[in-house]
């Protein structure tokens, strides 16, 4: 039964028996283009099949990927695109374990980037939700009600993204962003170190590379919450919008309750580096 | 772009833009029929109006859904007859923060229970796997991924369930089953107690209730795997098959290799159940 109809089980489409919907037994990325040049693809593209690899969904060629991406941009024409896609196991009667014979499912939606113009130049409030996920964080998986939930929280306090605070009090990450502090004084840059409980985020390492011209230091920590709110600055890194000053955490102010003149300048240098690399 | 032909994001279907694929932003369940009866569908509704609520999902009336599981049931006409039923927040835009106005989407698929007589008659083999699930297993979700993760190094290992153990070193419960061991001396019949870690399994309950006839005293405590080896018998239950015995856990052997006269027995009394209440 689709919806309210009876249908035949042997006439239920493919599309209805995603391991992908049953299983979240899939992986996805999401990369974009500034100005008709997507940005960071090959990063985008390791990424993923290091995530196809960590689940199993062997004998997919990342070329044959490269290629759908880049004749889905060349065709849809939109200079600013959000590009995301994602590979599932397959479709199949629903079983835990997989067919070895099923064929994987791939999808891609590019639509523009909506615009983050007033969400840079004024800062974002954030809230904090238990990080509820599981431990394979670092795989980009399919697996997201955990972030949904951390975000539907988040907008019933009127915050744009939830910060994941895990079982021994520290911050994670964002529901769909990087977490970065700054300690003004000590020209300090805070982010949490790679492991199982974050994503690898090609954001965060442009801007951890980033910050060496502005003079200051990565320093891979966990925060807590409160750590956090007593740090000069705190901003997200998120492909769709690089870098977004946070300005409430909470419902604390942070600093002067404006985006801090560090973040202003790191926005600064990643909007260089994207005109140098997609030149 | 769905697999390798594009179309206009406009036109992309709303089964493919199901939240349940970029979320596993749904929840499900599974039930079965004996002899053309529906057992404990009462149960299985409760929890599915309980996992509904967990995520947020509104508006739904356990009624109408009561009403698509029957209907389909009879039309089918297929007396052992497995039902599984999900329901997600709905298709659109992918954003974690979901839209109120969305439509909650519904599939139901209703096949023949496949035979486990073998299953029970011999007893099954299973092996450990990490419990790299989320931090709310109470909820029956669609993120599956470290379920079917943990199920398919089982099959590398000719198992046919993995047991999940948590980073305290016990055991939680199986990929898809409940899991139960017998101190036979002592007259225990130990399992988990629940929490968000395990599923409120009905059959479970079933199985907890009925040891009541059998002289063994329920313990709810965590196993580790060496405890629970070192049991006089093993066993899985799961609403498709009820009770299986585990006759082989991480390659060792449980009691002398065959199912236990315990389980044995408990396997008749689930059938006289079943048979009272599917009568």
């Amino acid at each position: 039964m689709i919806q309210d109809k009876i249908i035949p089980y042997e006439q239920l489409p493919g599309e209805y028996m995603d391991r992908g919907t049953f299983f979240g037994d899939g992986v996805y990325e999401v990369l974009r283009s500034y100005n008709g040049r997507i940005f960071a693809l090959e990063d985008h593209l390791e990424r993923f099949g290091r995530s196809l690899r960590e689940i199993g969904i062997e004998d997919i060629d990342i070329e044959t990927v490269r290629d759908k991406v880049l004749r889905t941009f060349e065709q849809a024409a939109i200079p600013n695109a959000r590009i995301y896609f994602h590979i599932t196991r397959g479709s199949g009667p629903r079983n835990h374990s997989a067919d070895k014979a099923l064929q994987p499912n791939f999808l891609l939606m590019l639509t523009e980037v909506p615009d983050c113009g007033s969400d840079k130049e004024n800062g974002v409030s954030v809230s904090t939700f238990p990080d509820w996920r599981w431990k394979r964080c670092d795989i980009k998986s399919l697996n997201l009600l955990a972030n949904v939930l951390a975000r539907m929280d988040a907008g019933k306090k009127g915050c744009s993204e939830a910060i994941l605070v895990n079982e021994a009090g520290e911050i994670t990450e964002g529901a769909a962003s990087a977490f970065f502090a700054i300690r003004a004084g000590a020209k300090q840059l805070l982010t949490r170190p790679l492991g199982n409980e974050i994503l690898p985020s090609i954001t965060r390492r442009h801007v951890m590379q980033l910050s060496q011209n502005t003079g200051l230091t990565v320093v891979e920590t966990a925060l807590t919450p409160a750590e956090a709110i007593r740090c000069d600055e705190l901003f997200l890194a998120v492909t769709t919008k690089d870098i977004v000053p946070v300005v409430e955490f909470d419902g604390r102010k942070i600093g002067d309750g404006r985006p801090g003149s560090l973040t202003q300048t790191l926005i600064g240098q990643f909007a260089m580096l994207v005109a140098e690399t997609t030149r």
